[in-house]
């Protein structure tokens, strides 16, 4: 993975001064993982190179002979799918509308939905024939996830009613002690702990994320390695090698000159509930009334995402002709699937001449080096993100890249990375409602 | 549908004072309406109640049989598949994980993909056993879309290798004498035409929109019904009772006074598809670098999509505890399917013990009442588009409203809403780096 960013709008001096200024974060990361263990607010950062927990996951997965089911149901909501799914999609969901006889696929369950879950009592009728032909995780760091207690209830009713014993496809992932643990003790449902102190958005590579990938048969091993290999730069390197630092730093800069969003304009489309995932870990990290001496700084940088070239026909009119008010972060991967072989002058290429003789990537190259000349040109800020490929590894990679840089940016806008005070704003007033 | 507005910041002195403002372009908008055609860059308000166009893609409907295919393949790119997308997500789409075995369903191709191609061949071997199985729009407004040609070379290729004479099941979409369409009538691959003056973005209710629509089983005149019925309120009555005029006042004042995003919380997830089909018309209508006397404006609004409830925990931290530079647009459906049953305390509900009682409606709607209380409270701006169910006539309200909303907002910011002058600047480029 690289980071370049030629055309950041940022000087080198600029990145340089304010990196002096996270030496002392950059040593408390050191520090974090020298140490181990899951005592800090960063500790996620020690996730992929924990072998307890890898052994954790296995042995679950093998207990449960997940290997020859179709349908994985994973019901959980932010920071307990939001990880699951990014992975899912890039490299296998994507494509799922073209491999219906592919297995197994993911069902995810977040919110609730009456239609959706009007659909899936049809669905078990119709689809799953035995206990193997199934498996479900109910994710929630607290055990009082509203949507996931009731998805969970509902699902757990229905597959009841067709099958004998179906707590035996079911596993909890929760914090150990939560309520929700404590239930499964009691009614003999197996669970996989969280540690207390990894929160949601940091959580893709804890049990949250690792069993529901592996047990889709995805290498979560390629994926611990990616992000290891990442965490180790991140922490362990000065810039301009510390992606997640500079990375900080270019998004810190442009926000306080009034580029107030952060568009991921990602290349590829598999990508799209990585971008999604990323919303989540920006929006919540760094959306903060107050910074951590309690002054009232409505902090925030909003995060979209785009995708190259779909959103050049949508957006991008505004993107080039708009207000200049935009960060993007270009993603894409540097040796993506290309063997359509060359194009020639068809039926309706013949259309379009200048694609004679091009690939399917040539043409993605052209339109994206097109889209960053045009941005160049009109002087809007960007920095690229270039992965070596898309597979487990590359993901890895990215996912810890970006949980570091939120780290580095949160002590940048002198706000807690790790909290989320006023998701309890519409929460209160939820309760007040169902109560009354 | 209704809009309301309580807590949108804006008096109705203001509303009234702008009313005012845009009565000589309603009275145009009456005449484009009492003209009929399409002479004018507004003629897609006509196209709902165009009889010889139904009539042109019922019988083309009639003559391709495609009452019995399993696939259709819609390939084209912004205005030219979002709108489709739209419908067919809500109404089917979103739903397709979970119902395997329902056909006809459709595989969109917008960008270019090589690794989504190399599974469509796959998908070709396997899935496609007869003529009758499939069918293909070619959609592309000047015939000379880069992405949409490659695509439809490519597929062709691929089903003319499997079956003889694979061009019956093709047709293009096409603007009449468009090089594509003299393609058609050279090859003797059937044609549909736009006509010239509707934009990609305000082609949904023309033959883009209808055929793909009308082939999957949907109901076109119900869609088009409810499109005639909003139009008639959109153009022929005053405020409060003109949902367009209103919207657009709201979301003009709103971002004169810094409210830069316009939020499209969305708290039925199967309308996410919607919600990026208004975000090409928003961000191509609005988004411009000079007004209509060529004065340097740099205008535009950035649309953003969430879905509720999922994603109030993702960017709810953000949308509450953040910047206050987000006017909200919530919409909802008033009538969404409620069969789920009310809930007992069980395994898992009974550790949320507020929901006892309640349905999968009840919990929606305290989430999202609960919400809008948040918000009240936070100062944080918005108004509701409250649509009567989720239906081929609600859509079909929908996107009319927001097609004639974007016409007076043009109008506010004084810009040509109707042209999208940037895009070729990334074409330019790109078309040199193909040529070179």
């Amino acid at each position: 993975m690289k980071l370049l960013y030629q055309y950041s709008r940022i000087s080198e001096k600029d990145i340089n001064t304010l990196a002096q200024s996270l030496i002392p974060y950059n040593n408390h990361l050191k520090q974090v993982e020298k140490n181990g263990g899951y005592e800090h607010d960063e500790s996620s950062i020690n996730l992929p190179s924990d072998e307890a927990l890898l052994d954790n996951v296995r042995k679950m997965i093998e207990k449960k002979s997940v290997e020859k089911i179709k349908y994985f149901i994973v019901i959980g909501i932010g920071g307990s799918n939001l990880g699951t799914k990014a992975i899912y999609d890039a490299l296998l969901g994507y494509f799922d509308i073209l491999e219906p006889e592919r297995f197994s696929k993911i069902i995810f369950f977040d919110t609730t939905h009456a239609l959706f879950a009007k659909h899936f009592t049809q669905f078990v009728d119709a689809q799953l024939n035995s206990k193997e032909d199934f498996f479900v995780s109910v994710i929630s760091k607290s055990g009082g996830t509203v949507e996931t207690m009731v998805n969970a209830e509902f699902i757990f009713n229905t597959l009841q009613q067709k099958f004998s014993d179906a707590k035996d496809r079911f596993i909890l992932i929760t914090d150990e002690n939560s309520k929700l643990w404590k239930q499964g003790e009691k009614l003999g449902i197996d669970a996989l702990s969280i540690p207390e102190k990894i929160g949601g958005r940091f959580s893709v590579f804890s049990t949250v994320g690792l069993f529901p990938i592996a047990a889709c048969g995805l290498d979560i091993e390629k994926l611990r390695q990616g992000a290891v290999d990442m965490r180790n730069k991140c922490i362990g390197k000065e810039i301009p090698e510390n992606p997640a630092l500079v990375s900080a730093i270019l998004l810190f800069l442009n926000n306080k000159a009034e580029y107030t969003t952060d568009d991921n304009f990602i290349f590829e489309p598999e990508l799209e509930s990585v971008g999604k995932w990323y919303r989540q870990l920006m929006g919540e990290s760094i959306g903060k009334e107050k910074d951590v001496e309690d002054n009232v700084v409505r902090a925030g940088i909003t995060p979209t995402v785009s995708i190259g070239s779909t959103d050049l026909h949508s957006v991008g009119q505004l993107y080039l002709g708009g207000p200049h008010d935009k960060f993007t972060t270009f993603i894409w991967a540097e040796n993506a699937n290309n063997n359509s072989g060359t194009l020639g002058s068809g039926t309706f290429t013949e259309l379009v001449p200048e694609v004679k003789g091009e690939t399917f990537l040539d043409i993605k190259g052209a339109i994206f080096d097109g889209t960053k000349i045009a941005y160049q040109k009109q002087e809007i800020p960007f920095m690229e993100v270039v992965l070596d490929d898309i597979s487990e590894y590359s993901l890895g990679q990215f996912l810890q890249f970006k949980m570091i840089e939120m780290m580095y940016l949160g002590k940048l806008f002198n706000v807690n990375t790790f909290d989320q005070p006023h998701v309890e704003l519409y929460k209160t007033e939820t309760r007040h409602i169902l109560s009354s």
